[in-house]
């Protein structure tokens, strides 16, 4: 029987080697991209590490599984939008939310009081010129360097993902909602 | 400013629109397949559903931070494995443990008490023929209709693929391992 090499996830290296924060980022037209995210958050809190997410399209009063369970756990996590914006027909009040919201997010990263910051959805204020990415860049060049951030979004601009430690793209390869099968609660909220 | 169309993960289909059990499988060689698995599997937890994991690569002991976090959740996460098969150097042992963890995993689908089940790296044994697909596709096919099923791991195959309602593949475009940074404590496990 062949047996393949392990994947990169299960590969040890020597432990002098280099113990740092990451930039990781989720990026694609497929599902998971927040998931994922939320994923690494619950491993990273289970290590007993602190972790703070803030996503950018969400309303703070947003109630999906995924924030009962968080603040069950005792993660905070923080909705700084206004939900998706084809919805608003206030896009200058989304702009402002958004920066409002990364100025707190900037704030958090630039502590480095938190082993993990996700920016969940920030591609999006990012694509519509809501956040200068030059302004994203810096703060996550200049971060402590011990602190790892997750940013998750289709359509990741290419200077952030030259930036990034760790770039996946989630691809749909086939979707239920294409096939007319609808949106399951508990499975996508 | 030009809006795109949202994306399909917030479209929401009339109320008269099938609600069912999905097949979800996760796959490719990027990260995110398992933690995206774990974030639905938070999401349907918060949701009030009941959830079990099975994690065919992962021994009965295993104490990653996301054993932990579902642990104090309460949602059931189980090893079926011996580890990563290049370890063992008992192949047949590894096969059987795969053979009697699908046994328990199937039992489980079968019964219908769980809205989502977890099938972690179940590609692994499927691989290695330790585990026949057809045994596989027909459970899935079989299930209750309201039970949800995620598969993770590289390299579904191609009749998986078929059967599954949704298929995203993790595509790695950057990995900090290749740039020489170590996997980290609380990022990886």
């Amino acid at each position: 029987m062949q047996i393949e090499s392990p994947p990169v996830d299960y590969q040890r290296q020597q432990p002098t080697a280099e113990r740092r924060g990451l930039i990781l980022v989720h990026t694609g037209n497929g599902k998971g991209k927040s998931t994922a995210a939320f994923g690494l958050a619950l491993r990273a809190h289970g290590r007993g590490k602190a972790v703070k997410i803030y996503q950018f399209m969400k309303v703070p009063s947003a109630r999906f599984g995924e924030h009962r369970m968080f603040e069950q756990l005792g993660v905070p996590i923080e909705g700084l939008g206004d939900g998706f914006s084809w919805k608003s027909r206030d896009l200058e009040h989304s702009a402002q939310l958004a920066r409002d919201g990364w100025t707190r997010a900037a704030a958090t990263i630039a502590a480095g009081e938190h082993f993990l910051v996700v920016l969940d959805e920030i591609m999006y204020p990012l694509r519509y010129g809501w956040l200068p990415l030059e302004q994203v860049l810096s703060a996550l060049r200049e971060r402590p360097s011990h602190v790892h951030v997750v940013l998750t979004g289709r359509n990741a601009p290419q200077e952030l993902i030259e930036l990034a430690d760790t770039v996946t793209e989630m691809t749909m390869v086939k979707h239920h909602f294409k096939a007319g099968v609808p949106a399951q609660r508990g499975i996508e909220d």
